[in-house]
């Protein structure tokens, strides 16, 4: 059976009866369909926060399959709501690039799903959608004020940092020229469309804290220079009123449910390797004021998601989780013992004892933020008891916990060992978050630190563009700010051909972003793009949608 | 009192109350939070839709500020309400490009609008932003096929028709250029952006009849033509199921209230200057299928919407009014009497009765379509009751009845003598539509029929692009589709300064596009934008909104 097929073939009870398992009067569900709701911010309640678990899951370094991240939250969600646990599980909403593109939706997979599965999959309840209008307003915006004669703000057109947006993969738009056709049509300049996903109004949603903080951190927005090279933020051109306006609905968290009718909040979608790569702030704090514990999950490997989670996010949301769960595959230990890709499936115990150092060193990180991990094994159908063992009997040798995880196969039924894991190490007590850098410290130290205690590298050079960003960091008065990584999630380098766990290597700051408006700095590694492409056989050429609207192919 | 004030003013019941009053049952109802809904098609019922009664509600040649046929339409519907006529309104969608822009939303004015209004002028139900995603998913279909090596279409980029589009005034991106870079970042060509309204995904919404319609005509979209010179449909790159997919709900009309509580259904929105301006079939058949009377509008001049609504649309759908309303207000005939625009509000009884000719050539349209058309003259306070009584005795000469409309002021009260004058008009069961020209004969033609019989040119001019346009079309067999002209509105002429109503004078086809998925033809005459621009103070910059989310200066 294919995912679809089985979020089709589960009737699920209409959302204000979860709702009301939460507490929820109905007054305060705004619905979305039978199946979807929205809900009021007034729902945070600050007191219950403190007293509430906060589960974090993350991963080892993945294939481009991903090791099911999503799907072992939902189980687990699933596994502790067996155990008797009030429990809500806090996710991010998909983005339509990779569901017509060629890595699926972000729904959870087998019979570990958040539903209706289609409807998160395609708009949902059009946050993203709100995320790029505020975007691209800003965009219009700002090329409004450099059309017109005599404005005041004088805009240098060379110096925009601020790009377009569309949810979509859609190379074509990485690099454009705007603005031709004469002077009806606009000041021609160099431009670029970054997927939505990857827009810092998109980080900003994730970070809010309230409407009114939402609107301060638009209006800080950096989008250009004037001739006399003094900053534009969006304030300037009277924005932040008008972004906040289209995002007001989409602040609200969005609630669903797993097919076993675990309460689920799905909310903001930033990318993991150019963003901080989890949900929004409000989703996790409301999580954590409805539920007695929370599973989230942090995108891509540990060194991407939990690495930003812990010093980015728990720094402005107040938070630090109470456990953290580690996914690995025998699949991705087997890639990285070097099995080529079309032996991914096939056995093999020297390569997966070879591969477990990527999921070693994961570990080791862990660690080093204050926790003990738990490790997951998400079961794959191709797994031989043996690897299984094998990484069980690795991880116990250095005193951490492995479980077999079938939820994909079982639901939570398949999670209960693993529920029963995690809330073992919780009741340890010695989980205690440590930072691993302070925001007050230099920039090139903060990124050393994640650099070399996180990725394993020998040092950071910095290219000349690299050194002028920073320069206009520190004179722009925002070197205080944490640090947002931009790094492929295919390797703990910037090569993302150095599986496993490579060593004796150096990384290099290409060039050094600003995000003024979400609050990080974004040093980016290597080469990477923030639009992403189709493959030559997209996803959507193998969907169809019958006349009653059934639908197939959506994975 | 601004019209966003009176609208938060008003508490309205639930939605599944104004459905319970048009006999749905709750279970049919997709509520989008508590005052909008989505219906499902099967309400749609042939054997109601044929005993209901459309009333179609057009304007005069409009001033930039627009004559009220939205505020009219709503007052009529609430004025029949008020009769105990079990009325449905049937109107368009906002675009955000106006809203942030210089015109403002589109849900009325004063105590005749449609609710909730910040919800229906920003996102609404989300169905702008489906018909963007399924446009613009086309689009990176198209260049990823251009950008597959050996691909068997062949696509050449240098023939490339499909534009990708954005719901924003945004002038910069007019023309563009996409795919710089290199060879990762596709193949560079020249494109550019529609503003979403005047996208062919959305005149397709408009015009499907049914959900596998809808596909197929998507599928019938001429995207480019490969280096054979055959033509590429949007079906040759696999796309229509894919954008069938995103378009699924978008396709299923929106239930929201006026103030007073009468049902309207809000649902797609084509620009009139250069589509066919009015909200989707299937909203217009299910409002019949509900009531006993729909009011309906049909967007910018009689010229233009009414041209299209009962040549175009009526063909389509199988429908065609029972009564046609002229809205016209004194301000216009000033106008077009040869007021400039500071005096626009400075009562002068000389230039109403010489800008009535723009009137009385709209009555004299509508009478060739097979109406004696009900004007409603839109009261403002700056009206004197002289300049009124002129309007209506002047119409009265022409054996036309002219009423006058106070339901911005008043709301349904205010239109009760203009409904009991539409429901006269259809009593007497003399209207009975003529198209002005059969499909079937040749595009010049048609072309022409419109050109003299409803703007009053005295001949068509085509230029060598368009003649070159006509025999493309001819070659590719589409030669026997409607006619759907994209023209200013401001004039009955292409040359906007040309008010009132100009005599002697000729229109030039520029180009001739062709809506293939659509299903209409598009002769280009003058200049016309696509993609409006911000003015130099744009809407946004006068918005707020405070830290309980209460929003101001959205008009």
């Amino acid at each position: 059976m294919t995912d679809i097929s089985i979020a089709q073939s589960v009737i699920l009870p209409p959302i204000k009866e979860a709702a009301a398992r939460l507490g929820i009067p109905e007054d305060d569900l705004e619905p979305y369909g039978r199946y979807k709701a929205k809900l009021p911010l007034h729902l945070i309640a600050p007191e219950k926060i403190a007293a509430a678990k906060l589960i974090l899951v993350t991963a080892i370094t993945p294939t481009p399959a991903g090791e099911g991240k999503t799907t072992v939250s939902i189980g687990l969600g699933d596994g502790l709501s067996k155990l008797g646990k009030k429990v809500v599980v806090v996710l991010r909403e998909p983005s339509l690039g990779p569901v017509f593109g060629a890595k699926g939706g972000a729904t959870g997979g087998g019979h570990s799903q958040v539903s209706p599965m289609v409807d998160i999959n395609l708009h949902f309840t059009g946050d993203f959608n709100a995320v790029e209008k505020a975007n691209n307003l800003l965009a219009a915006l700002l090329d409004n004020a450099i059309q017109t004669p005599n404005h005041p703000l004088r805009i240098d057109p060379r110096t925009v940092l601020w790009k377009r947006c569309l949810d979509l993969n859609d190379r074509s738009l990485r690099q454009t020229i705007v603005g031709l056709g004469g002077k009806a049509n606009g000041v021609m300049r160099s431009d670029g469309f970054n997927i939505t996903a990857a827009s810092e109004v998109m980080a900003i949603l994730c970070l809010a804290t309230s409407l009114p903080d939402l609107k301060a951190k638009l209006g800080n927005i950096l989008v250009a220079f004037s001739y006399a090279n003094e900053p534009i933020y969006a304030r300037q051109l009277q924005a932040e009123a008008a972004m906040t306006i289209l995002l007001r609905d989409a602040l609200k968290p969005n609630l669903v449910q797993t097919l076993e009718q675990t309460p689920a909040l799905v909310h903001g979608g930033p990318f993991a390797n150019i963003a901080q790569g989890t949900n929004t702030v409000l989703a996790t704090r409301m999580g954590l004021s409805l539920g007695d514990y929370v599973v989230t999950e942090a995108g891509f490997g540990a060194d991407l998601g939990a690495e930003k989670f812990l010093n980015i996010k728990c720094g402005y949301a107040g938070l630090a989780p109470a456990a953290v769960v580690l996914v690995a595959t025998v699949r991705a230990l087997r890639h990285h013992g070097g099995a080529p890709a079309a032996e991914l499936n096939t056995p093999d115990l020297a390569r997966c004892e070879r591969g477990f150092a990527n999921l070693a060193k994961h570990i080791e990180n862990i660690q080093k933020f204050g926790y003990q991990p738990v490790v997951a094994i998400n079961h794959f159908v191709t797994d031989t008891p043996e690897e299984v063992a094998l990484v069980q009997q690795l991880c116990h040798a250095r005193g951490v916990e492995a479980v077999l995880s079938t939820s994909w196969a079982e639901g939570g039924a398949g999670a209960a060992t693993l529920a029963e894991a995690v809330l073992a190490n919780i009741a340890k007590g010695t989980n205690h978050l440590r930072p691993l850098y302070a925001w007050d410290q230099p920039v090139k130290t903060k990124i050393e630190t994640i650099a070399r205690e996180v990725y394993g590298a020998v040092g950071v050079d910095y290219t000349a563009q690299a050194e002028a960003d920073l320069r206009r960091i520190d004179r722009l008065g925002l070197a205080g700010l944490p640090i947002c990584m931009a790094k492929t999630q295919k390797s703990f380098s910037d090569n993302e051909k150095l599986i496993n766990r490579p060593e004796g290597f150096r990384v290099t700051v290409r060039e050094c972003e600003l995000a003024a408006g979400a609050g990080f700095l974004i040093p980016i590694l290597g080469t990477l793009v923030r639009m992403p492409g189709l493959p030559p056989v997209p996803a959507s050429a193998g969907m169809e949608i019958d006349d009653d609207g059934v639908i197939t192919g959506l994975s």
